[in-house]
């Protein structure tokens, strides 16, 4: 490879405006920024010159397909930064860039009226204004080339009112000359995907539990039948660990042991047997119409279904007799197992991506994306991204976005955090979290600022879950119910994309399978389990009641507005979103603590929250139904776990009556 | 101009090493970064792969010149973040990139290691291993050869005890694979000045004001004379105002008045006359071998002469005529003078940057630089840089500095933040600064921290006066003796970089021209001063204290270690420098109240500071020469600004005697 080049000659160049620190712009443009159709794009860009010279800004946005580019004006914020606002209409790739130029009209303009103004003889200045006027007349075509060749006459014959005249600052804006038009040095990108990309309510269950009868292993149709109950929870996508044929050799036993009896189910994530692999369905399933027939559900009853894609295979995925050349090979021609050594893997297969076949390899793999939404599924949920290269995932997903920009990919990666970040950068519309270990106020506030603000924010969506098959922190083991409130809480109203692992989480499964362990008893993962769905102690109602608020306040379907408010209790954290299209601000209060009632002042940022800090409001709790009459930024709460843990605040404007207060509630 | 580039697609590339986030780095590499020779340059790097492979990385860097690249070992920091410095020992652009691939070898040896230690059979994993290194030693030169031969027959033959053998892993980072190597995707660079762009104690005068004679105009060779004096108070630049000479169209009377008498002096600013222009010397001021004279003389003083470059011309400046297409010509044939509407200065003529002629401009404007390097000065303060383009400042200081890397140029610009940051950007060794503005406490700390962290840090050196001959401020006009020295020892402590303009400053002078004007009374911009420089109250003995103290403590000779320490005082702004060779930590305390004595306790960094917290430690003021023996992080400190504003500490190691501490106060 070629050592570093030699720093070429500073070229020539007369232009004199300066454009820099455009954003968004992720890794200096090498990534694009994300957004969701309908969300803001606002794009900020340092633009100046030298001297007392005005300049003025634009922003060039192309929209995805052959659309043309599209021009808006940009506008000064002060200290120099410019500013402007678009609404992305459509799914897919969107470039942009700033353009800038001196505006040597409203210098001329700033100036001249600066000087009528002081008494001073603008006569040579009247001349100078009517060459520009004159000069953009003749590039000027309609009403405006007419309106500017008659002010320049008027300033030709020395008539300071031509200054002013009407229309004149606005058909300049359109004529007047730009040379030299100055361009950002890159073209930067924007993804912009559908509205579930944004936001939604995730619920994981395992088919094989879903069979009424206990003794039976439980099938798709099954599956179906349990989707009426997920909806009446208010979930939007219902999410199906790998639904593909089990493998056989070295398949695990229930609770992970590494022997299995004849009659064990085997893990999921074990993929591929001689029923076939990653586009086949597992038999005790049932087929691939069972699937169509579990989408078809899913769609009536206004859900949306997220499938596995865990790129690794069992011994006996077809792949490795039909592909041996896509696993590694050792000296002794056997392949290699997955291995974190001393640990051993021997159900599992890697793909070996620096396979001399890695391009045959890299299309199979998105061809198993491409079948699957063939079967109207375009959610996603990647195991293990981080084991598989970046540049991989890059790839893959923009290439099956080209032609389905509805597709939507999870990145189940729980690592570290410039991996994590390195996978969401790559394309990957949504991204797990360490929201399960945040537990603290400080930790969360921490971490949810840097989830909320730039760069993260940009590029990194993230879907929180309480609970995962893998997960059963040590919290949830032993908090109890007000643990499960508090969480389903957070992750619900902390985050617009969550998902809980059910019915675990609204059973309020804690029981793990060995001391420090995270992983559940009898975990799902390896065998079926029987669930009470109307258990009493169930908290489904509850989760119902917050999807129902998440559902009618936009605040809480998006990110950006996050902010923190102190407390003067840490163990209340306090939090607050707000909708940018002028909706209902939100405002949480978390009891952190789930052993003792926790009681306190919230200090609010009154401006945040657009609330008048010279009048009452009105905050109603969307949780517990309380209303209470607030004045001004420090408050009372008090929050006793066994009750309830968190409020949920509507907030509403200055209010003098009920009344006033109901319309927004 | 074409609009924004379409999305490509996305490549294929089967490369897994991501290299980002490389520091340093100025908006994507499109700025060099600045050193001083002998100032390390630590490049840092996050360097990462998927799944479990080790990585490893590389710096390389290519000197100025024909030299060859070099490469140097990155180590990593933890978080996926690695570094390697290196300290550049010559001037020019230097570049630089950064390499990563991943370690087979490394991962293989882990792994296989983890794998004896838990007693797993590793037969094939040392074949695996063997491969490995046979492959390198087919590389390999020298000893390295046999020694990898060696140790591939030992894995060859079944011996885990290859795996450790003596000097494999040196060898192996020497001749093992790095394909596919992956390079970063920016080569960056580095500008290398020398050590007085990182450090200098500027003094600014008027020759006109240097006569010993107060009825006769100053001239160079009386300047000359007044060198010791200044060399006296241990100053390392000796800067004057222009000495071209000075334009008799509209020029400016005392006191800035608009009409001059007969005799009146003009403003060395208002370049040009029938005898010369940019690159002539004022008759009164004496002739070119009379420069040539003074700047041997301050050599043999141990200073360097600064010249100011002004590029801007007086009506009658020889240009005007012989080039009248560098004017801007209004449309009744006048040449426009500079204004700022309704302000006009009729007596300066704006170079026309945008003349069509502007190559030819731009060339005659390097060729001034060319002709004072030619007379020996190569440091350069310039006028005003922000009134002319930012790109051909990119051009000038690195074309000059290409055949004349000793060339250094301070930015005279107070100006908008961006402005003065892009001047820096684009090339200039050195900024002048809000410094005279930032007063109180937290605003020295706020200002201080930005201008010493990066991006700035690598990009803007600051250079700190308290006064200049257009800024006596408000501070400096009421607070007396006090604040003169309050200030002085700010300037001097805080930016490695600092001047005064004098004799005002050592005298105190304090007299503004109007209230609310930060403009001197009589200032020498319009006329002749005497000064009485043995007067009783200059301060010039403590000024001569604090450059000697600068000079024996090379902590004050850089700014990167500078941070601040809390008092429970705001008037006490407390803060340290440490050496990054090692030499003594030294803390300031400064009473920025001049008017009343001010006590309080400082809470040290002592990590920062290098002090053992469980041990006493000494403290030796190099201002007032008192010692204290301190203990833990809160001290206690009272300052009266009537007797001095501000300790200056060296402090010390541990110690057990008057004698240890002896060796590096």
């Amino acid at each position: 490879m070629a050592p570093p080049e030699r720093p070429a000659a500073v070229p020539r160049d007369p232009t004199r405006v300066v454009i820099e620190g455009v954003a968004p712009e992720i890794d200096a443009g090498r990534f694009p920024a994300k957004r969701v159709v309908g969300e803001s794009l606002e794009v900020e860009a340092d633009v100046f010159t030298d001297g007392h010279d005005l300049v003025a800004a634009a922003l060039w946005v192309r929209p995805p397909g052959d659309e043309p580019t599209v021009e808006h004006a940009m506008v000064p914020l002060g200290n120099d930064r410019w500013s402007s606002t678009v609404v992305p209409d459509r799914l897919g790739r969107w470039a942009f860039t700033v353009v800038g130029w001196v505006d040597r009209f409203g210098t001329w303009r700033h100036g001249t009226l600066r000087k009528v103004e002081a008494g001073q003889d603008v006569d040579v200045e009247l001349q100078i204004g009517a060459e520009l006027v004159r000069a953009a007349a003749g590039r000027a075509k309609g009403p405006d080339a007419t309106l500017l060749a008659d002010v320049a006459s008027v300033l030709e014959e020395g008539d300071a009112d031509g200054i002013t005249a009407d229309g004149l600052e606005a058909a300049m804006r359109r004529w007047a000359s730009r040379e030299p038009l100055v361009r950002y040095g890159r073209t930067l990108e924007v993804v912009v995907e559908r509205e579930r990309a944004g936001h939604g309510a995730w619920y994981e269950f395992f088919p094989r539990s879903a069979s009424p009868d206990p003794d039976r292993h439980g099938t798709l149709a099954d599956a179906a039948d349990r989707l009426p109950y997920v909806a009446s929870m208010g979930f939007d996508v219902v999410y199906l660990p790998p639904i593909h044929p089990i493998g056989r050799e070295f398949r695990k036993g229930p609770n992970n042991s590494v022997t299995s009896a004849p009659g064990d189910l085997g893990s999921p994530w074990g993929i591929g047997a001689e029923e076939g692999g990653h586009t086949a369905v597992h038999p005790e399933l049932g087929t691939l119409d069972d699937l169509d027939a579990f989408v078809a559900r899913a769609s009536s009853l206004g859900m949306e279904v997220a499938l596995d894609i865990a790129f690794q295979c069992a011994p006996d995925h077809p792949w490795v007799t039909e592909h041996p050349e896509w696993f590694r090979h050792r000296p002794d021609g056997t392949i290699q197992y997955a291995e974190n050594p001393p640990k051993k893997y021997q159900d599992i297969y890697p793909i070996d991506f620096e396979s001399e076949d890695w391009e045959a390899l890299w299309d199979a793999l998105a061809d198993v994306v491409r079948f699957w939404i063939g079967h109207g599924v375009t959610i996603f949920r990647v195991d293990n991204p981080h084991t598989k290269p970046f540049r991989f995932w890059e790839w893959l997903i923009a290439s099956i976005q080209a032609d389905h920009p509805e597709a939507i990919f999870l990145s189940e990666a729980f690592t570290r955090p410039k991996v994590m970040h390195q996978l969401a950068k790559a394309g990957f519309s949504q991204s797990y979290t360490y929201f399960a270990w945040r537990q603290s106020a400080w930790e969360l506030r921490e971490y949810f600022t840097e989830l909320t603000t730039p760069p993260l924010v940009d590029a990194f969506r993230p879907n929180a879950w309480p609970n995962t098959p893998d997960i059963l922190t040590e919290q949830l083991q032993h908090g109890g119910r007000p643990v499960f409130v508090q969480r389903l809480v957070l992750a619900a109203t902390l985050s617009a994309n969550y998902g809980i692992y059910g019915p675990a989480f609204e059973l309020v499964a804690h029981r793990a399978v060995a001391p420090g362990s995270e992983e559940y008893l009898d975990s799902e993962k390896y065998q079926r389990r029987v669930w009470d769905l109307d258990a009493p102690h169930s908290l489904r109602h509850l989760i119902a009641r917050v999807n129902d608020i998440r559902r009618s306040h936009p605040a809480l379907l998006q990110n950006r507005t996050l902010r923190f408010h102190p407390t003067d209790n840490e163990q209340l954290l306090c939090y607050s979103k707000t909708d940018p299209a002028g909706g209902v601000p939100v405002l949480v209060v978390v009891n952190v603590d789930p052993h003792h009632r926790q009681s306190g002042f919230v200090h609010l940022d009154l401006e945040t929250l657009g609330v008048d800090p010279h009048h009452r409001y009105e905050v109603h709790d969307l949780l517990g139904a309380a209303r209470y009459s607030w004045e001004g930024s420090a408050n009372y709460v008090e929050l006793d776990p066994e009750v309830l843990p968190a409020h949920i605040f509507a907030i509403g404007r200055p209010s003098r009556s009920e009344s006033d207060f109901e319309h927004f509630a």
